[in-house]
């Protein structure tokens, strides 16, 4: 009886031709040139420094680069480029892992490092718009007089509109969510120029379809999104951090599921395997214990933070983990986070020299532990350095394996491994990627994970939204 | 330099007439008779019952009900409206507010009552997977021996299906969030009878478009959800719940506010004001002073319970009001919430034998004493009885206007009532509906909200993925 009668998947009516030509291209050019002055760039230099991110795919260079200055100038912008069939590819701060930013087909890069406005914050109802080009630091700078803190946090110093448009979250996110959970309204440039904004201040609505939550994960491949509403937090009353070894990855992870099904409201709980320890103690000069750690951070008053870390410690204790230090000195706390936050240049320490191919998978908790391991066999049977570091409160790890790119046969060894990591955590129920994107290099395993079926939806709100594809193009789908 | 280059918004290549031929209804109701036997119903009665929720809008009877027990007859189903051209609405527990599942085009009503399956727990990854028919009180019920529990709470028990498709939430939202924030997964029919899987149980992902979202709150006219993977929390080891008296709206949001800002992650905190109190006294047979009251509940240790609790006190105190009195034993707790959870049945004792024309909107929190306020002085000047209880936490309140539907003049002054309760939450920075939805009653609102261009991608998404208007036509959008 299955009779498809109006199948999704129609095809693009009218796609660009990618790369553009050479006359559309000038014809853009020029027309940005003559509005933006010395706000458009053409020069090599800076096409190259937009046309790479911390990836080991090859530089792929944008024609030109434009700094707006506002959303109505984004409008300005993707409205000629729409007439041109010419790709536009919002650029953050340029720190995304999986090849987001590239320009795989020329065109212009809208660099939003000069939004930089917080527009509004509004205490009473703990929420604040600011436009795409903030970092988050920038954020809390700006927040901290008042009390208040955005928790979300990559490890780098991103743009906000970057965290939103790639679905970012970090090491807060098993206490206060990602990306999709804290941006309450979007405001967007679609792929025919003109602006929406997605939702209000109110803390949730029922009213039509979840517009935040589409913009928010797609890459800039369905719109450019310009100003985003947070929601913001209070810095909570007191912190408690502290650091924890196990004698296993897999005593770590069953301490860690114990901790969030007993619903300790942990703020921060990161895994860091004994390869990646020794990283973090040559890069921040620290000498911790070379075996795998729990990095561990509680919110709340004085009261409820002594009970949480003497529960944990209880807990630690169970499987055999311990003894649990702890760092009451705000001071010794930002070491260690700042440690943590290091973890990708310190995996770099390990073997200088070589790049690093930094991944990440997610699994339901309760595979972790043999995710983890697998992996970490694996990476010694495939004779690559690559060490593991995870927020395993959401079952969610990177590793990062140092490859010498000009060697051929060991780029082909990394691609595969991998590979097999892809595929063991979607064996497992869990997903190609927890928060790093798709960006070109998880393409491939879409379909795995989501089906055809889900892939024909996805390929079919892409064409809706932007028929000529020229979102940043080249990410996310093959159209 | 606006030059809509490729507008978004194409026409409907391929949009079914509506309603449907007596023939197309024939030829599916035929055929699905052949198919489901007894499982297929057209009685007028039981299309009557399928017709109408509890809402004011006439009955619209579907021309049959059919009673599906697997994803793969809900794909036939829609298999064979699709090729028909003729409409599908689900249909959970028909306890929607704004006309969600009323027939208005005619067409097959598929009732999810046989879609009972709760397919797995995974009490190690706090989350589980049921049939879109299954009930949240059911799913309670199953998941008690586990220590475990599914929190999200609209008051009536409506089923997991129902509840995703319209985004709801209720009491417990302001701690645990909305449907949007439980749902890790959906599988769903799409409109040419497709099966989707939208995402997998990994706690998180960034792996492509968030179909899941997307789905969430779409009210049945993108997709028609069939199986759920939800989020899931250990039943808190201590609980507390008392009622505080106030003064005034505004000192009891004002205490709110307080809460909320000071990070006391307070469960539920619920405002009844002195009108919904009386109504609470007569049907509950409780004694109650008749004064605006919060209901609050706190969820967690003994010790942690015991601080909140405390705290809350003292910024009640501040405020004006108090005493605040705990009910410590469970059956008195139970007794306070059934209490507060049949607010929609004590309105009606209010004035018995006229029509209940409950309705919602959600503000920042830092407008909701003046948006209540001025409310309550427009239902006093507008001559109806209209109790007031709202989850406040979230700045979500709803209205529940007594209304003789035979006196015309009644009925439109409650309309206008309710016109101008939207506009001035609009005005105030929020959302013409927190948690009821759009349903066929809030469509004229949704541009008002959205803006004409954000209306625009709604259009452009229904259009692409119901290319023929078939999935529950005539809500959320006119096309």
């Amino acid at each position: 009886m299955n009779l498809p009668a109006a199948a999704l998947h129609e095809p693009p009516a009218s796609a660009a031709k990618l790369p553009p030509s050479p006359t559309s291209i000038d014809a853009v050019t020029r027309a940005l040139a003559a509005s933006f002055g010395n706000r458009l760039v053409t020069s090599l230099a800076v096409r190259q420094q937009h046309g790479h991110t911390l990836t080991w795919i090859p530089n792929q260079p944008p024609d030109a680069v434009v700094f707006p200055q506002s959303t109505q100038e984004v409008s300005d912008i993707v409205s000629l480029c729409a007439v041109h069939g010419v790709p536009v590819i919002a650029f953050g701060t340029g720190t995304s892992l999986e090849g987001h930013v590239n320009a795989p087909f020329g065109g212009v890069c809208i660099d939003m490092s000069q939004m930089k406005a917080v527009i509004a914050v509004h205490a009473e109802d703990l929420d604040c718009v600011v436009q795409a080009g903030v970092t988050r630091k920038e954020l809390n700078e700006h927040l901290r007089d008042q009390g208040l803190m955005f928790p979300i946090d990559p490890g780098a110093d991103a743009s906000i509109g970057g965290m939103a448009a790639t679905r970012a979250s970090g090491t807060n996110a098993v206490r206060y969510g990602t990306m999709k959970d804290n941006v309450l309204a979007l405001t967007a440039v679609m792929a025919d120029g003109s602006i929406v904004k997605t939702s209000t201040r109110a803390r949730k609505t029922s009213a039509g379809y979840d517009l935040t939550r589409l913009l928010v994960g797609s890459e800039g491949t369905l719109g450019i999104i310009t100003e985003i509403t947070l929601k913001l937090h209070g810095i909570p009353e007191a912190i408690s951090a502290g650091v924890c070894p196990f004698p296993s990855v897999k005593a770590a992870c069953d301490a860690t599921i114990i901790t969030i099904q007993s619903g300790l409201p942990v703020a921060r709980i990161e895994l860091l395997d004994e390869v990646m320890i020794r990283g973090v103690n040559i890069h921040s000069k620290l000498g911790l214990p070379e075996t795998v750690m729990l990095f561990v951070e509680f919110h709340g008053t004085e009261a409820s933070v002594k009970e949480q870390s003497e529960r944990f410690g209880e807990i630690a204790a169970e499987f055999g983990g311990g003894p649990f230090e702890w760092a009451t000195k705000a001071e010794d706390r930002s070491k260690l986070w700042q440690a943590r936050h290091d973890a990708y240049w310190a995996a770099r320490a390990l073997r200088p020299g070589v790049e690093s191919v930094a991944t990440d998978v997610c699994v339901p908790i309760s595979q972790l532990a043999d995710c983890v391991e697998e992996t970490k066999r694996d990476i010694e049977a495939s004779g690559l350095i690559a060490p593991i570091a995870g927020h395993v409160g959401d079952g969610n790890f990177h590793t990062q394996p140092l490859v010498d790119l000009t060697d051929p046969e060991e780029v082909a060894r990394a691609e595969a491994f991998i590979e097999r990591l892809v595929k063991r955590a979607l064996a497992m129920g869990g997903t190609c990627t927890g928060e790093h994107g798709v960006g070109q290099k998880k393409i491939k395993y879409l379909e795995a994970e989501h089906g055809a079926s889900a892939l024909v939806v996805m390929r079919t709100l892409k064409r809706a939204l932007d028929p000529q594809n020229i979102l940043n193009p080249g990410k996310i789908l093959v159209l």
